[in-house]
């Protein structure tokens, strides 16, 4: 897989691990350290974290997206419950049922929404018919939004807030699928606070797989009394480290010297010189605005083969003729790769 | 934690990644790869199990051993069956109900037997009066051994093909535990091969993390239609790594050139220096045949102070006043370690 | 409640007991009998289905509709598997997440339609994007149908063999929801079969509370291979009656002479009464053909109130203002009850 | 099976429904009642548990057993939690795992006791090293015990008081699983309230099958705090019945005048009578004192055979060739049935 000529706008998990990252797992690895979390490096990494949210909070480690997900949502949601979320989200889509499984057989309600985003009233209007009290039925216990989200796009703050008020006046916990959060933040200029628990966020996944680690999200709680019984949960799930350190080291690197915002910035950059080099070229159809790291875009099913002879790796999303491609930038992404496909695309 | 005064006997999971795992990480780490397995790295992987075991089979790597006991465990139990293991096995204690969680609510059915370890007899009067058949009974599915067990003993193959063959005759699966199983093999001086699927085990878990490795375990599928689902509960369990490629480079280089084994072997020979050494000192009780990594033994609570100020790591096991001390040895106990130790409980 | 004045238009399950089968559980009431199933009038039942249905079959009592619907589905559909039903469904909208305990986590994957009824396009549409095989995604495994539907209208032969047609040739197990199995049978004229088994479906819940019977349903298995399993699930669900007798001399009743179809048609006549009554009044919207016993009207808050202060017992769907009405007739709605109601109605 | 021949011995719920309780249902069986609870009915049995046990509470009517046994569990279990029980006890044999099922997988920690009872103190030294608060470790939640036990054994009520205690200093919820509570109070002469909330039960399965009920039992809520939810669990369980009210109309007459005392103390003397006869006969052993309607009696296979060709229903434990034989009462076993049994054991 190695291949010198393969370049990778498949995805951004499909991505090396940077090299700060994997020199603070060889830092950490001299010596002992007590397993499962009671070491110094993952106390050090929550107070990382701490300082970089400005507030009180507890972060645990876990080594992937859908186990940051459906273990924070597992803390906001009775069995007998339910989890709006929009159709296209990932909880919903691409975790194998997870989500039930993590909250022992709790509904997901879908929500539609331009752009892969959930709103405000759309949310309002669901709650208003969702029998909240009534035996018969799944009683809503939470919001989970996606920043960024399956689409490519952004949610503003003000719009997480309004989601995060109503949610809060019919008794919800707001999840946050930060899969690729960096890449929000960095896109949006905003402090990580302003998106997440200034906006009404309870219990926060924060991404770092997808733009430069390992393997490792942290599942981050802002209602501290949220957490009590998380820890028993994630050991349930068979989640918890007994090397715990090797990820929690990861993490603190990640957020040292504002490391995470520097890599989706240059992934987010490669998107937009991606996205504005398609559309220089005139004849493509962008199915969203380029607001992050993913270009979503129709191509011809002859340009998709000559692509993919040239080792380009990608998805092609849906039946192959109708052409939808879906481009991921990373962290390791390259001016030259991006021109390089440019100028595949466009010869 | 990283503190040269700090010696480890708590636990083989305390211990660092040896340079071997850790250079196999780095050298994954160049170009893009597919994730979810889809990469050529854990293709040579499954190979590599394959060459070794000398049989078709199916190996996934998960990062935890608790994830490798129970995906394995959820493949053989249907939520209404239960899984016979013995009292003090990791899978009844140490799991905080993972288990029953990926079985969907299965029952551990508990088998007492000296030094950790089950019986054919046991299990065959134990299954005699199950209420195989009727409705108000759960229904006996898979017997579940640890090689090595808790106590740090060894099954011999003979013992393992004994209750193998009660449990065919009952109809039950058989799932083996083996986190340690480096350790084991090592020690018996057989070929893995026969202490598992020659010995009539069907899924097992494979252990890395305790014995020099990151995080990481492969569960093996000796029949592989068994395997069919597996990857469908791997997923919704959360534990299938989008770069997973770093597992598999981790378990690819774990096997070469027997690596695995000779990590095991010095652990072995480690403990059993510290074993020796204990009862050359004559007044130590030994509450179990030292056949793998592990020791316990009765110390004075004096003693224990005494090791604890010097900075051992250790764990005392029930009441303090007790003095029941295990000691584990890893791939990077040292001979010095083990004297020092000796020297401090002596004096 | 037994208020001379109260006429029921609420719920077929708001009514009582018919004579007949109240008289079937006295006479059951003489003399002991093994529990649990181990009766004569357990056997006979079972044969009386087989009987009714001209097919080998296995024939379960229950009591609560949720519990034959959740316990049929839970033997179709793994855990990480996804049960195709319209959004309408029992199960998706009023079942409190039974199915999704039931099936330990499964997900209902929602299907729309005119006049609450799911179209095998519509199914086989869904199923060419459900990402079969794909790790990712969960797994299609059944499809459930409701028979008479929520919306009061039916399945003809032919459509419900379409649907199950596509379903065969996806793997997917074939269920149907049939609380009011016996009001379609009445209404279409046809035999019992040419509905359920001999139209493709697996397993059918066959309703008896809903049209006479104190509290009983029975879960038929076609394939009594998939039967396997049942009565251990039945068990774990807490749904075996120690006095199963009870429930099994309803059902011999119920099916005797054929009183079910009696009951049901006399409950669909009044119905059709009643929407032909309201249709002549001339001013009221029908929300679907009533083609059974249910008719959805719209009727002005005025009138609503009018009725209510009457002392007649209906449900208003959705916000009051809307003015949508449900009325269900039933086995012992008489022509004076309608005449009644629709002279409030009209005046 | 109605067989004049046959005498049960078997179990008291091969018994028949008691005329009482028949003629409850058939008045209920007048005019109709909006489903599920919602009726007259259900609010005054309600009203006439209040008054009995003299305490504000909430009562749920339910059809088995199990039922109140595990939802009652459920709501005092988190699924990372532990339920202490006796090895003998029926939510561990008998119930097919239904405990794990309702409870999402927590897991039954068993004690033993002579007698079929539970030891405060037993229970204080399993609760010591339950490793309360490690993650590694199921987490102690809830004790449950049976009055009367499966030995036929009764628990005084200050040995309730004990064992709550330590409940209590540990965190844990008292569960009852009073299927046959009726003959305890009987036999005890206590007031109902001194072996429940007076001696520290928070949630009490409360029979009526095995005591002339056809099919209903009551979950009964001390703290109400606790029955919150308990609403939306016996919805998702399947077990809320539309027509509740017919489970209401027994429970209400069940407890009208006393009669569920009387028919209970009538089963005990019936018990005592056997017992006392078998004890007479000189030279059968009694396994347990009898004190309440079970008696457990060791007879040689030639009298097991001649009572079951003499049409004597009861059953065997264990291997047959032991001649264990179990012996239940029930509120309408008459002087003559164990005059003719106690003949044919001495003849």
């Amino acid at each position: 897989m190695k291949d010198a000529m393969r370049i990778n706008f498949a995805s951004d998990n499909a991505a090396p691990v940077c090299p700060e990252l994997m020199q603070a797992i060889q830092t950490e690895n001299t010596g002992p350290a007590l397993g499962y979390g009671n070491d110094d490096t993952t106390r050090r990494m929550e107070q990382s974290f701490t300082d970089l949210f400005g507030c009180d909070l507890k972060a645990y480690p876990v080594a992937t997206g859908t186990a940051a997900n459906v273990l924070g949502l597992s803390m906001m949601t009775p069995p007998y419950g339910s989890v709006y979320c929009h159709e296209l989200s990932h909880i919903q889509l691409d975790e194998c049922g997870a989500p039930e499984f993590f909250t022992d057989g709790a509904k997901l309600a879908l929500l539609e929404g331009g752009n892969g985003k959930i709103t405000a009233p759309d949310l309002e209007a669901a709650l208003a018919v969702s029998g909240r009290g009534v035996v018969h039925h799944v009683q809503p216990a939470a919001i989970s939004l996606t920043q960024v989200t399956e689409c490519g796009t952004l949610y503003e703050p003000d719009e997480i807030s309004a989601i995060s008020e109503v949610a809060r006046r019919h008794g919800l916990g707001v999840h946050m699928d930060g899969a690729r959060l960096a890449n929000s933040v960095a896109a949006l200029g905003c402090s990580v606070a302003d998106i997440t628990w200034k906006a009404g966020v309870d219990v926060l996944s924060f991404g770092g797989t997808k733009n430069g680690a390992m393997s490792v999200e942290a599942v981050i709680f802002f209602d501290q009394a949220k957490a009590a019984e998380f820890e028993f949960r994630r050991k349930r799930g068979a989640h918890l480290f007994s090397k715990l350190r090797y990820l929690s080291a990861q993490l603190e690197a990640y957020l040292k010297n504002d490391l995470w915002l520097g890599l989706a910035a240059h992934a987010n950059a490669m998107a937009q010189r991606l996205s504005e080099g398609l559309q220089a070229q005139g004849n493509h159809h962008l199915h969203y605005p380029t607001q992050a790291n993913i270009v979503f875009v129709t191509l011809s099913v002859p340009v998709i083969e000559k692509l993919e002879r040239a080792g380009f790796l990608f998805y092609v999303m849906g039946p192959r003729e109708e052409g939808q491609v879906r481009l991921v930038t990373s962290w390791n992404t390259t001016e030259e790769e991006v021109n390089l496909f440019l100028s595949h695309v466009g010869s």
